[in-house]
């Protein structure tokens, strides 16, 4: 496979190690709230839309104890952001992409605020050459719409990008977008569970894909 | 396959969600001791003997360094641990398995402390013929001891047993004390990895088991 004319990377979980926040946060706040859902599954859930998340795991609920449920998981989590950390060469990772000639885009849709904690603690504004968030979809992954709004503003059709990400929504969002995909572990999601969802290649983390960038042909 | 003469049982994101609060409570040792280690490379540790736990994450390191990151944990879990809670079903389990004539027996090196605040969520003292815990071993998973103390209590034979564990740490104890496993997903270990680790099947949770136990020939 040559190299993509662009990479499209999910941030949580894939380059910032936030995950397991972002399940901690979420098991606060259900429980706060009264309801007990154990951990796996809110884990396996992260990084899909918050509503279906929410309906997923607790069933249909009302729109304020949607409300309250989600203005939990916020407060909890910004309480917890001092312990986001960049995941290993996940920095390298993007710039020796850039540096070869690929398009970088950040494709999130996590909300405005949070995502100016992730840009700080990626701290590469240099070679990202666009980041998409909240503003920019009605609804997130598994949705494509998130990957569609990141190659329009790579500027590549679907065939000319790839997706990297670390949850089986992440996959999913970029198989119904028409791009192919790699996984990551460093989200806590078996390499078989991506591989299923449909990711072409699994590494365990950006530091591994760094290593493996000559095998792939991607660097000059 | 027959019902067995006795099960098994690993405690720690097997009957109880205690994982997620684990891998939380080691993720804030490692950063008060100025080390970042990727959550996933946590979560993956779990279930294992804290000495092996964390030479794999760490490195070798000092007595003095690996009694505090212990302690820290210690400190941390127990903060964390009005946040335990019961796994689905898993009380009604093994009730069940009991009702049948099977014994019960818990098989886990757990600290006596952690150990008092398990046992008072499984509150089944009655159907629970022993309990292991820390003080019966040197080493503990993936060692079989345990799984050995566990069959001597139980009164069995390695392959009139079962045990039942949701980390690959507890398939590989099963499997070097010649005990065949099942596996369960409440841990947040994928079903794959406990496959290959050796598990016979991979129930979701203890409900799951619950609602299999005909089609497994194990009640009356």
């Amino acid at each position: 496979m040559s190299a993509p004319k662009a990479v499209l990377f999910d941030i949580d979980g894939t380059l910032v190690d936030s995950n397991y926040l972002h399940v901690d946060a979420w098991h606060q706040a259900f429980q706060a709230l009264g309801v007990d859902v154990p951990a796996w599954r809110i884990h396996r859930s992260i990084g899909q839309d918050a509503g279906e998340l929410l309906t997923s795991l607790v069933g249909e609920r009302d729109e304020e104890w949607i409300g309250r449920a989600k203005d939990l998981h916020s407060e909890n989590y910004k309480t917890l952001a001092p312990r986001l950390r960049l995941l290993p060469e996940a920095r390298q990772l993007l710039e020796r992409l850039d540096a070869g000639g690929i398009t970088v885009v950040l494709a999130t849709s996590a909300p405005q605020e949070e995502l100016d904690i992730l840009l700080e603690l990626i701290d590469s504004d240099t070679v990202i050459h666009a980041t998409t968030n909240a503003d920019d979809v009605d609804v997130a992954k598994p949705s494509p719409d998130i990957v569609q709004v990141a190659l329009e503003r790579a500027g590549v059709e679907p065939h000319e990008a790839v997706f990297v990400g670390d949850s089986e929504w992440d996959i999913t969002a970029a198989s119904s977008a028409g791009v192919r995909s790699f996984g990551v572990l460093t989200g806590g999601i078996a390499g078989d569970l991506l591989m299923q969802a449909g990711a072409e290649r699994v590494f365990a983390d950006a530091s591994d894909f760094v290593e493996r960038l000559g095998e792939l042909g991607w660097t000059a």
